[in-house]
């Protein structure tokens, strides 16, 4: 442990949440591919628990100084604007 | 951001997870102090997703490096144990 120094840890730090971000991320979009499927469940608990575990790893790292607050912000900006996006798609499917 | 030192950032990293363990720690012990009062809910999901935000920021902190995995096991293992005696506490409660 600690073997890696302070720049490597920041770049690991973000690469580790990236890839956090990155499942929930397919996640989503295999919500989408499935929308048209008849009866398909919309997983908003599991896709809430998994923004909330990230939004508290990044909350973490940004404490430990490791990650910028903006980076971390971006991070579950983008997240949740692709979130939003299913949602509107969910929406419009319900109505049709 | 990344002024500290590695071996700074390990110590700074368990300080911020014990302070938020203690957090919990003491909304257990509230909710302890509580249990004669009549019909007090027990703010059990409140309990669990707190427990669920600092797991995974425990997860991050042992994944980056900067925290030792049976460390980070233990500060867990501690709140489930005091976690345990509330739920029997509470189950006696509702039996008298």
């Amino acid at each position: 442990m600690a073997a890696d120094r302070v720049p490597e840890l920041t770049s690991k730090a973000l690469a580790l949440l990236k890839a956090d971000a990155d499942k929930i991320y397919k996640l989503i979009d295999v919500q989408m591919e499935n929308l048209t499927m008849p009866s398909c469940p919309l997983y908003e608990e599991v896709l809430d628990t998994q923004m909330f575990g990230l939004s508290r790893a990044i909350e973490f790292a940004v404490r430990l100084g490791v990650v910028e607050e903006a980076t971390g912000r971006e991070i579950l900006d983008h997240l949740e604007r692709k979130l939003a996006t299913l949602h509107e798609m969910f929406d419009q499917d319900q109505k049709s």
